[in-house]
């Protein structure tokens, strides 16, 4: 009996999921794996189940990461001082080496293997590998940030090359000028660059906040769709502040360039993806272009 | 709150049927649609529905229909006298012609077209196109069942020509011999032709009954699972009797040529083929081959 | 030495045929055949073993029939009486469905296994199957037709998968709007909007008539060639007149959707398909457009 | 009228023609088109006309030419003695030089420029281009023939090649071995070696004879049809002798090497080939293998 | 030690050849193989060992040949005199037989031989298969050189499918006009054609000159570089002069039909291809368009 | 003048490269580029360089990397000391983090990244990417070196898509059991299971030696090639010694997985691979079968 339950569940449920599924089917999704998503070994392996999940009702996932917690902890493992100027990591050298060693060697790796283990073949890069990105230095008047970057092309063959054979590219956001002076990318911003240049459908960044609050702290008040025109305004009256303005106008660069939808997500969530995918749950904050009439 | 109950299943759901999912990818289903599971809009509905789910699944379904009902309906309509000897209907060219014409032309376009409707692209075929079926006048020594037939040879070109082009066939037993005098095909024995043919995974014969009972007529006798070796034995102690005996002996011939598995389904029960595949319930009876040791 | 004098006629007839040949390698002939030339086992005969001849000569036809008298003969017999609202008839639902029984289920697969007999592989689909026509009901103010629809939209996709893997389409013309709902449609303005969709070269009317008469009933004023142009003022001082009316308007709509050379061909002569794409006899009208000065 | 007359018998003997022309479709025929056959222009257009004809009904003529006459022509332009040594020409390296123009640069071009002409795209090439033919010096004990040689293996790549892109291969058989020396090959033994390297269908010898004789110089006496375990004895008691015993040996050797029959034609014939493939009509002799009990 | 040398010396040019190796990868290179750089055995080794080291090395060669003294050896070989006509060869049809007899027939097949030898499949043809050039007798005023003739269309689909299956084309410019009529095409203006045809990277006039020189005889005079709008002006102030002129106004017109360079090169000195392609060395005269700034 | 010189040796060079060039066209080549061989900047640069230009020489290179010093010099900045138990460093799972960082995330991304600056498209992925290489634990009686692991199987598929797409995988050992533990793979043996699952031409170790010598530390003693027979033998009577004796049999198993040869070249004489693979110079050991005869 009560297996005829879980079976009229599972009948339910994918019947309901139909219309998503439909949708979604061939459609790329870029999602960009952040800090708090990343730690714990139950989490990844929840995230990673369900992106392969993904991958097999028809989804083309692609992953890009950050790393920051796993970077802080070998940064001061190696003695290597963790410099902030006005929020930002300044990233000397020797920082920018351990840094890329633990985003594309260890964090990348691990996502990497992960998907292969539930079978869904991936395959970690960076973007080093392939020309992928292009990065330059990122010139701010007050702060001398050094090796960080910012991301001034991007050649996605080498996705295309993955994906149509069959793998997610997970990527680490590690670029190097053209002469080969490495810089750290901001994962956001290195998501966004890989989500405009492969068209992508919608943009997930995975955090571990419920979405944009029009009242800090308190998860009833959460926005679940702005409209693009009125994010800029949100930022300016105060409603939008701190990480997420620089999120949100990530979200815009990404919507400007092309890409479908944003969708901020909290991470920790159980199977946040799915649900949020694939069910009318409204979870999360959605930024989308306003619809042309 | 509600909403996000909703979601929380449909995630739940989905990861439960992830490998389910995972095995059925790619994999040819044949799906024989009996009489009863065809009858009344609204099953129609949710069959062709539930298909085109699985189609979005990855899963490469196939139809094969019959149309019993419909048949004698129409049989009735133009006063064409239904003979029958000893449970076998007899089929004289006249009613061979409206059996024809209401399978492939009335019971066959309405499934396509509802498959169609629903997003899955689907062909409605019969015997005679394409050479798919080749067949010859069923010999028996005490019966003269005039236009019953029996399949000699299958071509399945143009099922992989439709499939490879994202269609699902959707097959009309009618047949011809190579003189072109048309013939009754029982839909049983057709389905198993095609999925022999198509050297299919599964084959899944949709009717009204639970499965096969150990106690006529009690639900709660249902055998879940057959090996072929025991199947013989069954029909020879009576406990597979009536009906159940040429669909077993059809499924035997199913496992023979190759088939991976048979299913015996109760076609009226909600979303039984997202249930039956995508879940553990054990529903229905599934009859396969022993494993090799 | 009789021998030798067909070897030498089959020689010189293959010589003479050969810039039409050349002419119709690879190009696209839609033929509509219609209700007479249907009629009787050797007419349906001679009219396949021509079209699968024009197969093996290169040339690349697709079919659409119509079916009327097979129509009027299964309604009389269910005891649907036909009736008709100035000429047209008016299709109630149960018309509808013994219509399209007759038409889709066996007109169609009869054609269909014909061509399959003599070695030209031929698949019979409607305009239900993968999404091929859209139809929609035909409003006209002063009738009410019921079942009697148009077709709004053609999506090709089938057609081509069929004729690229070697397959003649056989067209019923039976469609359904968006939500189900089943149409009769003129098998000529199914002709026609398939014609446009595939950019045939040739479409041919195969009638049971010579062709455009100058003079009612004199075959001698049979008018060989029409232009575009002329073919309306025709239709205003009476020359054209009766059924041919509505075959003529056809004809300017396919002209005007791009089709080469509309023919109007008496199906009931020997080998006329043969005879008028391969040979310099003038049999039957052409209508084609004036030629670019 | 006349012209209706026409039509028919373009119809008719289409019709006629059909179950050659499906036999025919698709397979390759090799053509030797020898020494008389190839001389006076209009033998030359009726050939090529009738190659180009059967390329345009589906067959894949590939065509291997000789030139002995236009050869000893410019031989004795040249100045050039012909020496024969027991019927076969001694190719001295200047005869040799003057024999590959000739057959090479002027015959092979020739066939080539006409069959485009006529709408066959063509391509003429020789035994020495693309690796096609590797010869050697033929060893006999009694005769130093200098540079006549022998074929000791093929490559047909080339010929696939241009046959896949839809070109007609024109072959002159002049060849090299593997250190560059230039050697003359036998026509019909360079057309036996395509023959077999291509597993062609059919290989036929356009001569200027009816075929074998069982009375020198009786055409009445014609032999239309020798199995090859017959052929040998024919040979031995003297019936096949002169010219006719090497070209049998030719076709014995291809019919071993698995071409399917041989057929020995008088190119002087109008249309010998088109009636010889199409029709009925019996003319030249047949070498095939005996039938497979 | 010497071993040691050697290698380090291969080692060292590979490197200096990089940057070269990789433009040139897949470029197509037109190479106009001119009268003396065919003369005496050595040189035509030479030469065609250095383009199938090109062929390897991952460029497009494309030959295209002219003949002129073994031309003029046959002809007084054969008794036709040379007429000239203000410098140009009045070519009669007999001379135009022999002219492409030497070479369609002989030039052609010994350079497609040799290439075949080195590891480079080549495949000679002329003109006039597979349409490759149309021709028209060359119109002046002054002059009636007969048979002599000028391209007016090319259809470079034959050369496209030698190239895509790894063959070397070799390029006899006989040619004829669409009644079959054959021409002499001037080598220059055959390669300039079929430069403009493929797009060709570079045109290369193999020649038995060491370029432009500003000062006749002096080869320390040599112009290594020209820009397409001096080219004129060194014509009209007689730096250009003699057989040069007309070599520079073909260079000039396959500039402007899109070819990027035009090289005059000594195809006598040793290895002149890849020491002009491949290293610094400025070697002969180039001939380029003038950069758009 | 100058220039010429440097022409006329570039020729030279590169026509005595060809039969190398040729030989290797489209061969897959394995480097094993090894600890000291990826010192200092201007030998990593040279290596690369000189990969690139195999690659557009036709070769196509796959890279395996190891980078011992590296790591142990991480892993002393870390505090992680480097245990090592007879001649094999302890891995424990601390120091297997460090060495995965250092190999997948450093040594691995600066290697493709100076491929792809030299124009040489490269990818750099780790055995736990795609599947590419399983691992188990290196059982041995006598220690415990923990995450040591061996190479249980390979799935070359992620290598073809990038080797079919242009890409040179650049591989770093570190290797997963189907568990997802860890492990450190030697390199050699990393390089020698790749090469097998590619069935390479060459695998190549890049040393800091001579290759093998006859008398340790004396370079005239190297023995150029050694047949496999021969290599047991020199190890049981103590030529070959020490570290090349794990090299010398990953060569042999290397030969018996069906590798057509091993050479063990010294990485920091300059151009190397260009001098050991496109010169006859005699640099390094090469390990090849025994010839059959």
């Amino acid at each position: 009996v009560e297996d005829r339950n879980i079976g009229k569940q599972t009948g339910e449920a994918l019947q309901e999921a139909f219309p998503y599924i439909r949708y979604f089917r061939g459609k790329t999704v870029l999602i960009k794996a952040g800090g708090s998503a990343l730690e714990g070994d139950e989490l990844q392996e929840q995230i990673t189940v369900n992106i392969a999940l993904l991958k097999h009702l028809g989804v083309q996932p692609v992953i890009v990461h950050g790393g920051g917690k796993a970077v802080t902890g070998m940064l001061s493992r190696t003695g290597c001082e963790s410099r902030f100027d006005r929020g930002l990591r300044v990233t000397d050298p020797e920082t920018m080496e351990i840094t890329e060693m633990v985003l594309s060697g260890s964090v990348n790796k691990e996502l990497s293997a992960r998907l292969c283990r539930h079978g869904a073949p991936a395959a970690g890069i960076s973007g080093r590998d392939g020309h992928l990105f292009s990065a330059a230095r990122r010139n701010t008047d007050q702060m001398d940030l050094d090796r960080v970057g910012t991301i001034t092309s991007v050649q996605p063959h080498l996705l295309y090359t993955l994906t149509n054979a069959g793998y997610i590219p997970v990527i680490s956001p590690v670029s190097a000028d053209p002469e080969g002076t490495v810089y750290n990318i901001n994962a956001d911003d290195a998501a966004v660059a890989a989500a405009v240049a492969l068209k992508a459908d919608t943009l997930i960044f995975l955090t571990d906040v419920p979405g944009i609050l029009k009242v800090p702290g308190d998860p009833g008040s959460l926005l679940p769709l702005i409209e693009a025109r009125d994010a800029r305004r949100l930022i300016d009256n105060g409603t939008i502040a701190g990480g997420m303005i620089p999120k949100t106008e990530a979200a815009l660069s990404a919507l400007e360039g092309g890409v479908g939808a944003v969708r901020i997500l909290d991470g920790t969530l159980p199977r946040v993806l799915l649900r949020a995918l694939f069910s009318p749950e409204k979870t999360g904050t959605t930024i989308r272009k306003e619809p042309d009439y």
